[in-house]
């Protein structure tokens, strides 16, 4: 177990490829972490993995727990080692990314946040399952299930990549969100902190792992699909 | 030990950066590999690992040995699995590294490639020992020193990286030499093979090292410095 190693299983730029199919076993995943985010198989929902059980936010607004034998496409996980910083009051989104990004030289590593409290608002989304053919991610986040909330209780789990890693991961902060009473949850779109507390965790290492025996990964020409980081900020932010 | 597992300590973006002070110790380094190539402390000559054991060879034309308390600013390393692969006789670099690529659907994968036995031209170069405050990588390598030797024997050492890691690594090939009598090698910049057998390594696993406690990479604003793919292109190929 290394605290100091971020896990991540493909790529964003195969997400938006639309190599959507599960490739990874859930219980292989937590092998390599107990904290994380992802998507689910054929793009099914917002996943969220806190203390070691994986949350699954479909497009209903359903939350359910996956299994170890459920596949996912694309997630990133650790193992928690995440250090108190501060508490943050009554903060628009870009207060607080602003905040997180400022409190340590970080920018040119990956490293992870945890917000847990209240909320005064939280607007997420959930992409929906997709069938084959399968679209690219941007065609399929146009599909999306959005969702809001006033005052909710619960934790949003972020990372930051540094822009080198962006196509790689989500280059800048991608953060997922669960409510403590598991009924509400997704990728967030923006939020308003009404009194919370942040906990950061840097890694030294970022572990790359490819669905090297997936054939569609392995024929797939990236070549002629070189628009990945348009495809990211218009799907993914 | 991870057969399956590249890895990398630093980018070639920090090193286009003008980041060339070493930065993790030949002894740990090589407790994640016993084959790679990599660059030496303040940009001090080509490196590259067999069989254990870290050959230097400096813009004098001279191959040392690297000390397990040296440090090196960036290198890939791996723990050779290499399977054979094909006798490859009187070809071009250009049909050589063609070949390479098209006998594995591995494009968007990372692998390793060695090609031992008889080269009738080989043209490498190695760049200089840079002094503080240090040039980007682009004027150090206009400062190169170039060699040329016909009829060679030795050990061709190479890596390929999908283009989604530009900047992490070389996208595409990149590849140092060693003549078996260890008086001459470096960045292969050109070559031609006589007689030489091929063997290949596929990595299912990225493991991205960043020198995490350093201040000058800590701190460098890479925003500044967005021109990382060009300036590939012109240090390294």
């Amino acid at each position: 177990m290394n605290q100091n190693l971020l896990y991540q299983h493909s790529t964003l730029a195969d997400l938006t490829a639309g190599l959507f199919s599960g490739t990874m076993l859930v219980s292989e995943l937590l092998k390599h972490g107990d904290t994380g985010i992802g998507t689910g198989d054929g793009l099914d929902g917002e996943l969220i993995i806190l203390n070691g059980t994986l949350y699954q936010v479909t497009s209903t607004g359903a939350v359910n727990v996956l299994q170890p034998d459920n596949q996912v496409p694309f997630a990133t996980v650790n193992f928690a080692n995440y250090q108190p910083e501060t508490a943050i009051q009554e903060q628009t989104r870009d207060e607080t990314l602003a905040q997180i990004a400022g409190r340590h030289p970080w920018q040119n590593l990956f490293y992870s946040f945890q917000l847990t409290g209240k909320f005064s608002y939280m607007k997420t989304r959930s992409v929906k399952k997709q069938s084959k053919p399968y679209p690219t991610l941007e065609q399929a986040a146009n599909d999306q299930a959005m969702f809001e909330k006033h005052d909710v209780t619960g934790t949003m789990l972020g990372y930051y990549a540094p822009q080198l890693y962006n196509g790689v991961a989500v280059g800048g902060f991608h953060y997922h969100f669960l409510a403590d009473d598991h009924d509400f949850g997704g990728h967030v779109l923006d939020f308003t902190v009404a009194d919370a507390k942040l906990s950061m965790q840097a890694f030294t290492d970022l572990q790359e792992h490819f669905p090297a025996t997936n054939p569609e990964f392995l024929n797939f020409d990236f070549a002629k699909h070189n628009d990945v980081a348009s495809q990211i900020k218009n799907a993914e932010q």
